[in-house]
C-alpha cells in the first residue's frame, strides 16, 4: 500500500525522502491557494522563486511578477498573495513569477522531489484523485509561518489524508496527528482556523474574506504540476 | 501574562528564543519518563550526554552510565531506558550518565536556555506547579523521533499546557495543536498512544509494561532542574 507522511515545517524537509516522493505543497494562506486560483483562471504557468530580486527581474521577460512578504504585497510588484487578484483578465494566458514568505521557500526546498504538485482546500478533491492514480508514496509539506508549523496547513493535509482513505498507509505520527486534528475540526474549519495565529496575523489586515475564500472546499478541479521549473495544469 | 510555545522537534528549536526561557524537555518514551522516575527513587544527579563515548568514560569517574540508541540499551552500558531499571536500589545516592537518542539530543540542543526542567507524565503536576511559580515565559520542547515530531510528547505538551490553564498565553499555533489533540485524546490516553509510531516501534520490543507506566500521571511530585550540567532536585 502507499505510504503518507506530512513534514509539517519546510525546516524538517531534510529528514524525508523527498527523491522517491509526489511532493504535496501547502500553503493555505495564501500561496498555493493563489496558484491553484490563478492556474484556474487561465494563467498559463508560474514559476516559484525563493528570493525576491530574482522573482522581480522577470518582469523584463515579460511575466508578470507577484511577491508577498509577511502578509503583504511588496512594492513595486504586480501582484500580492491575495487569491482575488488572481481572478482577474490581466493574468490569463501569461506566466507569473511568485515569490512568498513561506509557500514558494517550501517549493525549493522540496526542489529534490520526483514530483511536486501544489494542494489547497479549493482543489482539494483533484489532487486527491490525481495522488491515488500516481504510483509514487507522497509527503505533504506544510510550508507553516517561518518554519514554525502552523494550524491551517496541517488541518489541509488531515483532510487530504481523509480523502486518500483507504488507498494509503499513514507513516508516522504527523499524518495521524493531521489526521485526528482534521477530524475534530471539520465541522467548524472556519471556526478553528480563526484561532489561528497566523489568521489573526491576517485579519488584522482586513482579509478576512480571502482566508474564507481559501477554506473553500474544491472550488477548482485542477491539479498545478511542477515541470521544468514552472507549476502547469 | 506568561507565554507558552511548544516546539515539536529538536530540529525546529532554533526557531525559539530559548535564552530568554524556562525549557521544559519532553521524551516520554522514555528517557524524560527515566530522568523523573531515576531521581524520585534517589539517584543523586543525572549528566546529560549527547554522545555515547563520552557518556561511556563517565565509568572512570564512577557514575553509573546509562545509554539507548534505537529504543535498546547500548552493550557495556550499565543500564538502557525503561523506568523500572530506575527503581532499582544501585541507584540510591548515585551520579548517572545518561544518553539516548532523542532525549539527551533535545537537550543538548536547547542548552543555552535560562532553565532548564524535564516533564513527563510521571511528574506532570509538579512540573505545571514549577512553572507557575516561575517568572520566565515557557518553552516546552518535544524530543520526538529523530527529528520527526511524535504522538507522545506532543500529548504531554497538550497536556501539560491544559493543567497551566488561566496562568498562560498560547503564543503560536504548536501549542494550540497540541492541547486540541490532547483534549481529544484525554479520555483514552493509552488507546491513542498505541496507534503512535513509536509506541508500535516500542511494542515490537515487548515493553508494553513502560509504555503504559510512562503514561502515568502524577506517580512522583519532583522536577529535575539542569543545574551546571547536571538535573538534580
Amino acid at each position: 500500500m502507499k505510504l503518507v507522511d506530512v513534514c509539517l515545517s519546510p525546516d524538517l524537509v531534510h529528514l524525508y525522502p523527498v527523491e522517491d516522493r509526489i511532493v504535496v505543497i501547502v500553503d493555505i494562506l495564501r500561496a498555493t491557494s493563489c496558484m491553484t486560483t490563478a492556474l484556474a483562471h487561465g494563467a498559463k504557468g508560474i514559476v516559484p522563486f525563493a528570493h525576491l530580486e530574482a522573482c522581480k527581474v522577470m518582469k523584463e521577460q515579460g511575466l508578470i511578477i507577484a511577491a508577498e512578504r509577511n502578509g503583504e504585497k511588496v512594492d513595486d510588484f504586480d501582484k500580492g498573495n491575495s487569491p482575488f487578484e488572481y481572478m482577474e483578465d490581466d493574468i490569463k494566458g501569461k506566466f507569473i513569477a511568485l515569490t512568498t514568505t513561506n509557500g514558494t521557500q517550501a517549493i525549493n526546498k522540496s526542489k529534490t522531489a520526483k514530483k511536486i504538485i501544489i494542494g489547497s482546500f479549493l482543489n482539494i478533491s483533484a489532487v486527491a484523485e490525481f495522488l491515488k492514480k500516481d504510483t509514487n508514496n507522497i509527503l505533504i509539506v506544510c510550508a507553516g509561518w517561518k518554519g514554525k508549523v502552523n494550524l491551517e496547513d496541517t488541518l489541509f493535509a488531515g483532510a487530504l489524508i481523509d480523502k486518500l482513505g483507504d488507498s494509503i498507509e499513514m507513516e508516522c505520527d504527523a499524518p495521524l496527528m493531521a489526521h485526528q486534528l482534521y477530524l475534530q475540526a471539520k465541522n467548524n474549519l472556519w471556526e478553528t482556523v480563526k484561532q489561528s495565529s497566523h489568521a489573526k496575523r491576517l485579519s488584522n489586515m482586513n482579509i478576512q474574506k480571502d482566508i474564507e475564500f481559501c477554506l473553500t472546499f474544491d472550488e477548482y478541479p485542477v491539479v498545478p504540476v511542477l515541470k521544468q521549473g514552472t507549476f502547469t495544469l
